[in-house]
């Protein structure tokens, strides 16, 4: 049985005000390089360039609030942004966080939502290293990462999948779409579904494996966000080639056909158009890197096909 | 007389979709480091190390639809937060922009505000190099700078005003909170006062001045964004120095004056605790940078004194 909810009691933000707001935070997310107006990093790479990207989540939009914890929200928030940089092949090295919520959230959402932050980034050996706090109608999160690349070899693009190369991916796909299902679904969550629902809370992302995928002739790669077969379209439209993936590599394993039977869902559309796993998807010459898998190959052409057909499921998330 | 509104008319954010709501931004805002799933910077000077900071504006609170504009507001953002990285002695090289709308926002706000971004990152020769759209119930706008400092002369910190030093300051202070006041009074706005709203709807932060000032001997700065006596307090008890402000150098101008006697209200007020000009403010070895004036002296003890005496006025921005 995983733990859901947000906590309801104790002082609230506008209780403590901006100065233990903060506080709070940096106690649970502590990092010398906090607390000055902005935070200075030194990159310790050889020809280390600077990655970056941003994330907004809302409440009731990204998540719901009883369906997971702010400890969860934390995490999901920073590695959802440092999927972003493992995409690039690079290396995470710090986060910043700007909250917007209303001034009777209870300061224990805060404070349990840094914590999460605070523990997710030292996986990583990163830091939370600055950020913003302010009083809106709703909670929001925005958090920002910060990479550094070095070395000579080019980043992970989307347009450098080609022709004659493998598809390759890391980590499990339609693990959140189908937690979410089971969540949203209002029925007894039997326990063998538990890791659905820790993949739908927390995106399962092993840190460096970007890295590892770079050093090892990847050359395109992006994250699992939207939806498989949206986001390997965006490869392909990217680079300009098909992309035909191989049914039996992606097919659903026994927990999740497990839960497609429980719901009475086709555990294919979870696989094919849930996102949110924000494992790794990128392309190769060679063999898979360590930990990746092969998930099909590329070709001259255009869009995404499963063992040469249309795929059955080809939704994803639209922001709008 | 001074445009003010946001646009109220035509397609929603909901009628075009994810995908076009990103392209009008990338349209009014353009860069060759847009569009993966992480933007690459590389850094251009010896010793380079990277600064990053982070500003969330929220409708309602943050800014008033009718006092501004979705241009003006793009351009907030980003001052507010290179105003930080300029507090660093640090050259802001990059944005990024998350935003978070209700799905029937006219799309010609973020395209307006996407511009104002757009042309304001111009003036610091840096570019909107990634971002994320979102829906939610209000306009919530998060801006992260990253910039650039090298060379081996230390950041501007916080905690390095030392006795004996020179308190100098870059800007106008007040005219922000002045703005403000007349924009809330209801009043005809005689264009006398044009300065003064302009000044609160952007802020007027020269390029490089904080570069110049670390380059010029300053050691401590920051920027004036939460009132003058709190910014400079934070200064004082980081570093555990008293700090003395001239009265003479900060009394209010003709137009400030004109201002306080159109309203009622004493000028002095918004000089120290306005804040929003996010003019720099600093302490500084020798004489003052080209570009900052003296406003005052740095002695052993603690608090912030005018002319020797507690001040007038002390209120400041408080998140909750």
């Amino acid at each position: 049985m995983i733990h859901t909810g947000f906590p309801t009691h104790g002082p609230t933000l506008g209780d403590v005000g901006e100065h233990d707001v903060i506080q709070a935070i940096v106690n649970a997310a502590p990092s010398a390089l906090n607390g000055d107006d902005a935070a200075v990093l030194t990159p310790s790479v050889p020809n280390s360039r600077v990655v970056a990207a941003t994330d907004m989540l809302v409440a009731g939009r990204h998540f719901t609030e009883t369906f997971t914890t702010p400890y969860a929200v934390g995490q999901k928030a920073v590695v959802q942004n440092f999927a972003d940089i493992e995409a690039m092949g690079a290396n995470p090295i710090a986060a910043l966080l700007a909250i917007s919520a209303p001034p009777q959230t209870p300061l224990a959402v805060v404070e349990d939502l840094a914590r999460g932050i605070g523990d997710i980034t030292q996986h990583w050996t990163s830091e939370l290293v600055g950020g913003d706090v302010t009083s809106g109608s709703e909670l929001v999160i925005s958090v920002t990462a910060i990479g550094s690349i070095g070395g000579n070899l080019d980043a992970l693009r989307l347009n450098r999948a080609r022709p004659g190369q493998r598809v390759i991916a890391h980590g499990r796909i339609g693990y959140s779409a189908a937690g979410l299902a089971l969540l949203q679904s209002g029925k007894d969550i039997p326990d063998e579904f538990d890791v659905l629902i820790q993949a739908h809370q927390v995106p399962q992302l092993t840190p460096g494996s970007g890295v590892v995928a770079r050093a090892a002739g990847a050359t395109a790669m992006t994250d699992n966000s939207d939806g498989l077969i949206k986001d390997v379209s965006t490869l392909a439209r990217n680079s300009g080639v098909c992309i035909d993936l191989t049914s039996v590599a992606l097919a659903p394993d026994a927990v999740l056909t497990a839960a497609g039977e429980y719901l009475g869902v086709d555990p294919w559309q979870w696989v094919l158009t849930g996102g949110e796993d924000h494992t790794l998807i990128g392309t190769c010459d060679g063999s898979a890197p360590v930990g990746f898998r092969s998930i099909g190959t590329v070709s001259k052409g255009t869009g995404v096909r499963i063992d040469g057909h249309e795929p059955t499921y080809t939704d994803g998330w639209e922001s709008f």
